[in-house]
């Protein structure tokens, strides 16, 4: 009755066949839980899933279209979502046992905005406790004795092995694009502000970004569309009209584009696969591309950065720590005891130095489009006890532009390997135009959904 | 062939004259010149101010109104700029001897407003060291041998004592409204992100407001209205239309405003005169004003206040004083020191209090149209070594709230003493209604304006 094989469809496909009656809301749902029931038991990528409620869900989408409501871009297509992010339906456990069965009484701003656009939440993904080192029990789609990376884990595991078209994460170091390369899928981590973070369990006011995983960009855009804007909840977003992202990988690129190939001053922690297959895709990109070097006080930005995440996770977690730190993994511990040490002028600085970094990245996309760079510093490591190393997201981060990671390579062992494109900041539908000339322009070696399929 | 008489004249009603061709830009400036001739050696209200320069504007003002150009709100206004805010044609030097001579290459945003709306920038008037604690020059107009209050000391002095109709201040605890009340003018620290602070001195980026002071409230609305609204540059500021400010104050309040009396958890820092008229005032106000009891966490907003300005002045101060230290007050020198020891984590902590006591006082304005306040403990002390007590400002300044100070007591040996209105956050159009409702209700006892008028 089931046909798992719809779960190949992508989230544009599933919702124009949805929408013009070929398929159900329920078909496309029942095929997801029916490619779950074939391989979470392997990649564990949910934290809660309950299919019932699902198709209830579906059901009762497929009742509001017959009887002749408006269907919203995502009506009938299942969406996961990172278990830091509120949910009025399913628990949000924050990947910690001190919040076991926490129930939140209201959905988060973007997991209303899903529903309102149609989605069926099909039920929350694993993270790293508190989005933070401790990994969960995910394993990489493509080898599972690899990390799928982290912190948001079960969902670009989830989104990678077809159990899912689409799936929200969250980002405050690299917890989107490197799981995003390690498991072989699209993702982006926005401009800071473009998507509201009300609802999300909050690690750093200035480094969180939510944003989603998908199988295409084409897909990846359709989602943006629903969670991106203003929301008077979340004081960093702006009140702006949602640029179109779908529209914009669907179109020809204007002009051929130029791309800024940046090393990075940590170009040295990135394997010597990933930093050949980067110098020789530079090339092939021709004249398009060149290597800009960043200015030496760019060196600090990592500096930067873990002091304002040291900081802010020891202001936000240290009473928990205190009062509860037996529930409390040894990293989170560390943590806060570093941030604790930091002072005041030191954080100040830190936030500073940040915006000043953002402001001289500009002159690079007077020129480019954008920045080319890896996502990791190789592919997933082998091991669960460690979720892979964040360094090469921690800039773009810290600076709050947008990056998209794009599974155009292929490292070690057949393994994904994220191409990371950075834009300017705010004009990520740029940065999407770009991708899509590049995703077009190399080929992906061996273009696949991971795991039996 | 001067008339120092038409300095009496209200900016509103000079722009008027000016408009309909009564007198001229330049008539109304040469008085102002000469109030300035008669009383400055006295109060030493400027920093800097050039008669030919101003006369120079004025007739430029006056030419291009000649040549039938349009007319801006300000057009021949004399205005006084505090010597913290860039000035492209005058020194800016921070009160400091280390900045002895700087000249600003460009105008602040709130400068350039000014210039656009037909202002003639007659100078530049005395500021404490860094808008910090260290007295300028400035005496009180009401007695000189009393403080004018700080650190806006000079802004405050000269529209008291009728050398121009307007002038620009600052405020990071209470350096707008407690001058404002000791020297009996009005004047408002709009809501926090009203007006611009690009091209101002940065103590503080969460505390420092900028806003004017004027002689009736009218005139304070008026200069309002060029002031207010979105710079890019500022990024506290937003997109907004900018209220008619000068409009509330001219029709009549549409319903008996409810008026909020609170003590604060530092009343019995008021002096017993100043509590026993706030205390009259209040009954005397009759049903429309209630006492309200503030809850009590609201008594560690000092501390937050200090800790949050004692880290940000620290930041912001803390090279110049390593570097430059002969040449720095004592005072900012301990500031520096303290603001050295915060940690990060009571910083954010503070930073955090701030937004939750601003969050708790919405409920007071579901009920109230505003708050009413002492300004100041008490009318302004005798001395020149300190610029008087900011105690009954920080509360409002931290929580970014609009707050107005009118002159409509009198304390000790005749002294102005200032009522202040709080008002909700971004509403700061109601507040002016409501001043205007208790401005007519009660008489000011022996307005007139100051030292030998």
């Amino acid at each position: 009755m089931t046909d798992v094989a719809l779960s190949n469809l992508t989230a544009c496909q599933a919702a124009t066949e949805i929408a013009r009656g070929a398929i159900s809301a329920q078909d496309y749902t029942r095929a997801c839980l029916a490619r779950i029931e074939e391989v979470e038991s392997e990649i564990q990528a949910f934290a809660h899933f309950d299919p019932a409620h699902a198709i209830a869900q579906a059901r009762e989408l497929d009742a509001h279209k017959a009887r002749g409501g408006t269907l919203g871009p995502l009506h009938g297509i299942p969406v996961a979502i990172k278990d830091i992010i509120d949910t009025s339906d399913y628990p949000t456990e924050f990947g910690s046992p001190l919040f076991k069965d926490r129930r939140p009484f209201d959905d988060a701003t973007i997991v209303a905005k899903l529903r309102s656009a149609g989605a069926v939440i099909l039920g929350k993904t694993v993270t790293t406790e508190f989005a933070y080192f401790h990994p969960g029990k995910t394993r990489n789609p493509h080898d599972t004795a690899r990390t799928p990376g982290g912190s948001s884990s079960g969902s670009a595991a989830a989104v990678a092995s077809g159990m899912v078209p689409l799936a929200i994460g969250s980002q405050t170091n690299g917890s989107i694009i490197r799981p995003a390369s390690f498991c072989g899928v699209f993702a982006i981590k926005p401009s800071h502000g473009l998507v509201s973070r009300h609802g999300v369990l909050t690690l750093s006011r200035a480094l969180d970004h939510v944003g989603p995983f998908a199988r295409t960009l084409e897909d990846l855009g359709l989602i943006l569309e629903t969670l991106a804007g203003f929301d008077p909840e979340d004081p960093d977003t702006r009140p702006i009209a949602v640029p179109p992202f779908r529209k914009a990988v669907t179109e020809k690129f204007p002009l051929e584009p130029r791309i800024a190939f940046v090393r990075t001053p940590i170009w040295d922690k990135a394997d010597i696969a990933t930093r050949t297959a980067f110098e020789g895709l530079a090339e092939a990109l021709g004249p398009a591309c060149y290597p800009v070097e960043l200015p030496e006080r760019y060196a600090e930005a990592w500096e930067a950065h873990r002091v304002v995440m040291a900081s802010d996770m020891a202001h936000r977690f240290g009473a928990l720590v205190d009062q509860r730190g037996d529930g409390v993994s040894s990293v989170l511990h560390d943590l806060v005891a570093e941030g604790r040490k930091v002072t005041a002028t030191q954080y100040l600085a830190a936030r500073d130095l940040a915006q000043s970094l953002a402001k001289g990245l500009n002159e690079i996309f007077e020129e480019c489009n954008a920045i080319i760079t890896p996502a990791a510093p190789g592919v997933a490591p082998i091991g669960h006890n460690s979720t892979g190393n964040p360094a090469f997201c921690s800039l773009w981060t810290l600076v709050g532009l947008p990056s998209i990671s794009l599974p155009l390579l292929e490292g070690e062992g057949g393994m994904p390997l994220g191409v990371q494109l950075i834009g300017a900041r705010n004009d990520d539908v740029r940065l999407f135009r770009t991708a899509k000339w590049l995703a077009e322009k190399i080929t992906p070696k061996g273009k696949k959904r991971a795991k039996k399929s």
